[in-house]
């Protein structure tokens, strides 16, 4: 038979499976942090009609999108979980409860070209708080919480989030004179990081036009280093969004510290702008603290209008996504996935040593019942290979059930973890493996 | 701005929130029982090269298969997740350790003719046990025992898994001299059940063309009532492959109980022969024992060879498959999802009756360290309506902070259940509504 070489695509990640164990745990522990802020799963099809995956308008994202057709439809396949979400609130309006807080983990698909770090298939998580009409600013102050539960469930410590408020963004350049260009303005200033503030003026000046005092004026302004409040102050009672801003800034900072997130977590820069056009209130971007030059690992924002592209009705919201994949070859590559966590694919390998298999498969079950995962292993393979089974995978326990054990109504068990070998009725031992599996367990996957 | 029709394919299961939680819940108790067995998540990529998934060739499969091509590279959306795992075992053959043992839960794409209960994205549920050039007859008993715990765990308790073998069915029509029709004859005897035994011995006769005698002799077998171990003794020492095939399922018989299995939830069953030619050992297929007509709600069997089409390696396995949408739409049209079952997002919701919302937002920090799901509702509206928020969404306790709880150190809980209102310490309270969650988390989906 011709045989096909087997491979995997390209921009495609596929884990081997301790990795994927790792890769799991983290979801879980994403939906378990976001179900404590009343989020609620939802499932969208990553396939859809085209014009509705197209509906807020092509360019890079059209071209970056698998499109297929079947029959006589034209098909896409999602690029992100927003318009997903769009369409869902916009369809099932009548049937949902607003504010409506949903949380989406699913692949999503970019042709990009890929290198290193890019994926083509990945994962986002996605959180979005959605009004009817309205939405009140608490929703805003409780992001950064969410952010903070959600990556400290992962086991990270070292990380911060930036937050800024496009309202107080967008009117400063206002009051300087420079609202006509503040998408283009903020669009370079969210490249301070990169450029230092030098070459910052001078692609303010001579891209953009400005004058020497709006360009001192934005500089000071955005690279202020003592409580941003103190420069907020000073343009205080020009221009009434301004103020808007300023003060929704003071309620996130008043309620951040009752949401839990500690000080050392966020800082709030006026710098941060966030390239996308839709944000209109408050905008959030997390770094790790020291790996700043991986980028933002996960952002998002305020936004007046949802689906627009869909329905007339006004439907504000707040929200953030992470790309996971990313996230996860960061965390790879950096070293930071935890040598302690426990991945291995059973707790307990039983080895029957009798051609009555009964006695050990009543022994799995048993142990099963007590939540342990088990296998047994009865492969015509020498002892010294079945022992080394689980070596190789990582099973902490293996319990042997000879003809001595079997008359004597006790299992003996090796804790490969230091070569210790106990022999005892199946309850008590099924009782101290269930303990020390527990103590494995507790290990997150990021150190 | 135009407005596009908001709209979802047909053939695209969306769920609304709370039957997407019963959904979630589902997946997620069938990855805890795979796992109690010690297989290991993998999570593939939904799409690959044509020639990957083309593999096996086409035929019905490639018509209705999605496919598209980015740049010069020719793709298709996976159909199932066998050709998936074939390739995954021999792409990474030297960094597993076999027997390997992988569950998969994840998205299939076909393009079928779209059908109450047919869906062209839906979930499977795979497990499968892969050896490597040998592989134990005691993982064919445990796969029984594996759909047991797994269906039990959703819930279900009415249901039955027939069991067969292959090499018995196989080598019984060569004793009776129609080896070279054995297919054929496995595909028409697969429909006793719906054309009775008259009309399946008018078929083998005139569209097979066999004897009067063969047909007798096939009847009697398959339709057979009693033990069935007694009429496959009649047939013993006549065939190799026979008694393998035999001794086969009597080591299943005998192990079943040890796994868990009662007896009431199986059935070897002589004329079970599942349609895939690839079959060569025990073969399974769940019914839910009240309602036959739906058919099988998933099954699988033993194959001798997974990955011919990408290695020389002879892999052989066993696995089963479930289709998770189709399972749950049959649920719901038999209205076998449970009223009892607890979906709410939120486990509380905290209305603050004061400006000042630090003392709401600790609150809710605080409940959710406890592991509670909680919302605070501070959009501006009626009280009625804030209440009726939770009516809608059925959370089932509202806390109210006023003035009073804030000066007294206490907040008020009403249990939206029974419409007590209690005042007490947030510490008691949480206690409380932590037991009754509890409680209420453990009534599973399915009734």
């Amino acid at each position: 038979m011709r045989k096909i070489k087997p491979r995997t695509l390209s921009g495609f990640m596929e884990l081997l499976p301790s990795e994927q164990v790792s890769f799991d745990t983290m979801m879980q522990k994403l939906r378990d942090s976001f179900s404590l802020f009343g989020f609620t799963p939802l499932d969208t099809p990553l396939m859809e009609a085209s014009e509705i995956l197209l509906a807020k308008g092509g360019g890079e994202t059209e071209k970056q999108m698998y499109q297929l057709s079947k029959g006589d439809t034209d098909l896409a396949l999602r690029y992100e979980l927003t318009t997903s979400l769009a369409k869902y609130v916009s369809l099932y309006y009548n049937d949902l409860t607003f504010p409506f807080r949903r949380y989406e983990i699913g692949k999503v698909y970019r042709g990009e070209r890929a290198q290193r770090g890019r994926f083509r298939e990945f994962y986002q998580a996605d959180i979005d708080i959605i009004g009817d009409g309205s939405l009140n600013i608490l929703n805003e102050a409780e992001i950064p919480s969410v952010i903070y539960k959600a990556l400290t469930s992962l086991g990270l410590s070292r990380f911060y989030i930036r937050i800024n408020n496009r309202k107080v963004l967008g009117s400063f350049y206002e009051i300087i004179g420079a609202g006509d260009k503040a998408t283009e303005i903020m669009r370079t200033v969210d490249k301070l990081d990169k450029v230092g503030s030098d070459k910052l003026s001078k692609m303010l000046s001579e891209n953009l036009g400005l004058t020497d005092a709006q360009i001192s004026e934005i500089i000071s302004f955005v690279t202020y280093k003592g409580d941003p409040f103190e420069i907020l102050d000073k343009y205080k009672g020009k221009n009434e969004t301004f103020d808007k801003g300023t003060e929704e800034l003071l309620t996130l900072k008043t309620l951040l510290s009752g949401f839990g997130v500690p000080e050392s977590h966020y800082k709030i820069d006026l710098s941060l702008a966030r390239g996308l056009d839709y944000y209109t209130g408050t905008v959030y971007e997390t770094y790790l603290t020291d790996y700043p030059e991986v980028g933002s690992i996960g952002g998002g924002g305020r936004y007046d209008n949802l689906a627009e592209y869909f329905t007339d009705r006004k439907m504000p919201g707040v929200g953030i996504s992470i790309g996971l994949n990313r996230l996860f070859y960061i965390l790879q590559e950096q070293k930071l996935l935890s040598d302690d966590f426990y991945s291995s694919p059973a707790d307990v390998l039983i080895i029957p040593m009798t051609d009555d298999l009964s006695p050990a498969v009543t022994l799995a079950t048993s142990m099963r019942e007590a939540g342990l995962k088990v296998q047994i292993y009865n492969e015509d393979k020498k002892f010294k290979v079945k022992v080394s089974y689980a070596n190789k995978l990582d099973i902490p326990f293996v319990a042997f059930l000879g003809e001595d054990e079997i008359k004597g109504g006790v299992i003996t068990v090796k804790d490969m973890t230091n070569g210790q070998q106990t022999t005892a009725s199946s309850a008590m031992l099924t009782a101290g493996i269930c303990d020390k599996i527990k103590e494995l367990n507790k290990n997150p996957p990021v150190r």
